[in-house]
């Protein structure tokens, strides 16, 4: 089978859960993994879904690429966006002639510097509508959803991507290729861009006390409102109605912490950059007042550090 | 001696300390306490104070303000402002004919209960600049600073106002007798209404951290622009220069941590209300945008309750 080969950058729970599904659909998955190498090269993943638990034993386990023997058709990185962590340097000795990028990652703009250090790869963006996390070393809980929409960067449509969707597809993961993919990061991010960093500042709030509480919905109200704003300044207009229907949708949804505020409890480094500072970055260079994005990013980062210095 | 008693409300920090500036001034001071009642009653207060350290054994220690025997000439509140201290009904027992009251407090808009409830009554509305805290149940720190400003909050002079300042001037507490104690309140809330919240959801930042935190320190800035926006539209016109003045005395000054961190640290209720949800209330009055303090208001008040709500 052609474009068979699979190397997943990053197996916390993003990572491992997709990874396994393509693996199920019949590729061949490998993992780089850091600080979980030892317990996943011996056990695998086990993975507890809300689709049913399943096991994942991947075709390879490498600390690193330069590790990885051969080329992938696939290099699928699923680390968190932090600056420390660049992507570039990490996936350098596995980037061999025809193999795509995939990134499925949250946040904006996260794909300009792979595609300048890579011009002649394909470029894969994706987001995952997903509540999964690592619980332990090898050990990874899905509790919610579990669907992609990715698209090529650059634009246009190719045979790796439609490739890629139907493994995921065989795999009962719902994936769509889309045409613009910027578009969809754009929507997704109207609700992240709020709601994480205010479960945070919030002293630790679960969407159900963020709605309940009149003075945070509203703050997650204005919030979107000023991404809505960044978004059109630069020529992405999302629908007219995504404020309310976030708003309802997180009302009714039940209560949950958002993957921010579960980084904080484990002191673990905040994807505060790519959620938020980009999208005030964006709206300066736009010109765009975004006064609440401002005063929850300068909190949030400071919070951040403050959080990670503590034991 | 006339105009010779005392009584204070609240013996923490600030009640301790300018109480017992006015025992050694010669005035029989008095003090109701709850929770550190026992101590106190047995062993009365040790202050530590830079000014150099003395004690302070009340002329009586009550529980309530009913405890207290006759009438006092002046009735010294010092608790601090929350929703949960009902200051009209608190010092009710103890407001007989001829009883001036007296707020040493934080705050804006903090007289306006009791100068209706007690429209016959000399208001002194006082604000104090100094770093005192209550270590444990009769121990205070004196850390900082010392001197009062006061003021008839219904304008004009008094003898008794007069009277009081002098007595604090006696024993070495720096004490003006202000025309517009109003105006002295709002300077002083241009500081304290942004440092105060930002160091509590900045994750505990002293002053010093804000000031060397460039998003932190702009952050500050901008909440009092937003202060001095509120203070002008109800005609209170600050000094134009009261901004950068700020800024730059907290970085010139020793770190150190402001009372609603403090608070925060120790689980206390915080004078949100008094100190940033009376201006975002103000604001909203007098048509004035006051995005980041609205951010930080609803952030702020959903922190506290998180914070109080844990073990």
């Amino acid at each position: 089978m052609e474009n068979n080969r699979v190397l997943i950058i990053g197996a916390g729970g993003i990572g491992a859960y997709f990874g396994g599904r393509l693996a199920q659909a019949g590729m061949e998955v490998a993992v780089v993994c850091r600080s979980n190498y030892t317990p996943v090269k011996k056990n695998g993943f086990d993975i507890r879904s809300i689709a049913g638990d399943f096991s994942f034993n991947p075709a390879g386990v490498y600390r690193s690429c330069a590790e990885y023997p051969g080329a992938a058709d696939y290099l699928i990185v699923t680390t968190k966006v932090l600056p420390e962590i660049e992507a570039v340097k990490i996936i350098a000795a596995a980037v061999k002639p025809g193999t795509a990028i995939v990134l499925i990652q949250n946040g904006i703009g996260i794909e300009t510097d792979i595609a300048a250090a890579y011009p002649d790869h394909e470029l894969i963006s994706a987001v995952a509508y997903i509540g999964v996390f690592r619980e332990s070393d090898n050990r990874i809980e899905h509790q919610a959803a579990g669907h992609l929409k990715m698209g090529l960067y650059r634009g246009g449509s190719s045979a790796k991507l439609d490739l890629l969707c139907r493994a995921f597809n065989r795999a009962g993961v719902e994936c769509e290729a889309v045409a613009d993919i910027e578009f969809c990061r754009w929507v997704k991010l109207v609700w992240n861009t709020p709601y994480n960093p205010v479960s945070v500042l919030a002293g630790g709030a679960d969407t159900r006390v963020i709605s309940t509480t009149p003075e945070l919905d509203d703050l997650c109200m204005e919030l979107m409102r000023e991404v809505c704003a960044v978004a059109a300044a630069r020529g992405i207009h999302l629908p007219a109605d995504i404020i309310r229907k976030n708003l309802d949708y997180t009302r009714a949804f039940p209560p949950y912490k958002t993957s921010m505020l579960l980084d904080f409890e484990h002191k673990r480094p905040l994807e505060a950059e790519a959620i938020v500072g980009k999208v005030v970055q964006l709206a300066r260079a736009a010109r765009v007042a975004v006064p609440r994005l401002e005063t929850v990013y300068a909190l949030l980062t400071a919070a951040d550090i403050s959080n990670r210095s503590r034991s």
